[in-house]
């Protein structure tokens, strides 16, 4: 292979989920466009990576000061979750219409993430700020993802904040069979009376 | 999404393989990486593009004139592929060591492409300047790559030159019991005495 195109394969291969020979898929696709094509391609990076930013409310990506959403809505609930990807997956669900807070990651003691590499003090000056009335921990529910709620809980409880978790249970479609048990105790524990 | 995102989102979604969710996790790869890892990245997709062009001689991806296989090999014996791909593919086996001739793809008349949208000409011109005596036909083994495999045959046995193309039988590793009846019937016909 010559060299301007192992460094176009190895840049691929630096994606996340790409091995070798998808990356070198992607190469040859690229030098299959058009000239115009690839500058485009190229130019679609280097101008994300320039103009996005974090929004300085939530902690969001977005191409202005304040994100859209922080804009035009009241913070009277504020749903906290981990990655900005996050928020994408919660608005698809057009369910939740208040605002949100991206805390960059989730507790993990393995990895050396404490709670002060997360921005919680911006959700507590977000809370201060708007009279906040209810936080929805929406982390994922794991282990890293529990404690991050519980955390929170513990902090926001003193001041009045009511905290609450998304449910935990079988997803929709779901057969019981194949549920595991952490999933079904959870189930139980959270039944709702019919 | 805003607008910057959504460009860059779309544009990893042309690659060949990648849908929406796997064009955002590559999104908010770039967004994680530093400026100057993504001027690199996408540096390195512009000056692929730019530098590499086609071998003059054997149709295959090259930042030269001539690419390297070309110009430290004799073409005694010339490996016909479809695509610069496939080169890549046969290199790595380190059993042939002559040079190879880049078809651009195979012929397909439901695509509409017959042998003139095929490097054929140049493989001729080839074969005429280097005394070529052998062509290995090593497009793969299906019906365009065996009717591709054909003409190349036909257009080359009245001028004398031995044209052959690569065994089909059974893959290494196979459980007979798994392998379809054209394999089968292949490796059948094709058996070798020992």
């Amino acid at each position: 292979m010559n060299q301007p195109l192992e460094r176009l394969v190895e840049a691929f291969r630096s994606l996340p989920g790409v091995g070798f020979k998808t990356a070198q898929r992607f190469a040859y696709h690229i030098l299959k466009l058009s000239s115009e094509e690839v500058k485009d391609f190229a130019e679609s990076i280097i101008s994300a990576k320039k103009l996005i930013k974090f929004c300085k409310e939530c902690g969001n990506y977005t191409d202005k000061e304040i994100c859209n959403v922080c804009s035009s809505r009241q913070a009277k609930i504020i749903c906290v979750v981990a990655e900005p990807k996050d928020v994408e997956v919660m608005e698809k669900v057009k369910f939740f219409r208040g605002v949100y807070h991206v805390l960059n990651g989730t507790i993990c003691p393995l990895e050396n993430r404490g709670p002060n590499d997360l921005r919680i003090k911006e959700l507590l000056a977000r809370i201060n700020k708007y009279c906040t009335e209810e936080v929805i921990v929406a982390t994922n529910p794991d282990v890293e993802g529990d404690a991050t709620a519980m955390y929170i809980a513990r902090l926001l409880k003193p001041l009045g904040v009511k905290v609450t978790r998304i449910a935990q249970g079988v997803s929709m479609g779901t057969d019981l069979e194949y549920a595991d048990e952490i999933t079904l105790t959870r189930a139980l524990e959270s039944r709702t009376e019919l």
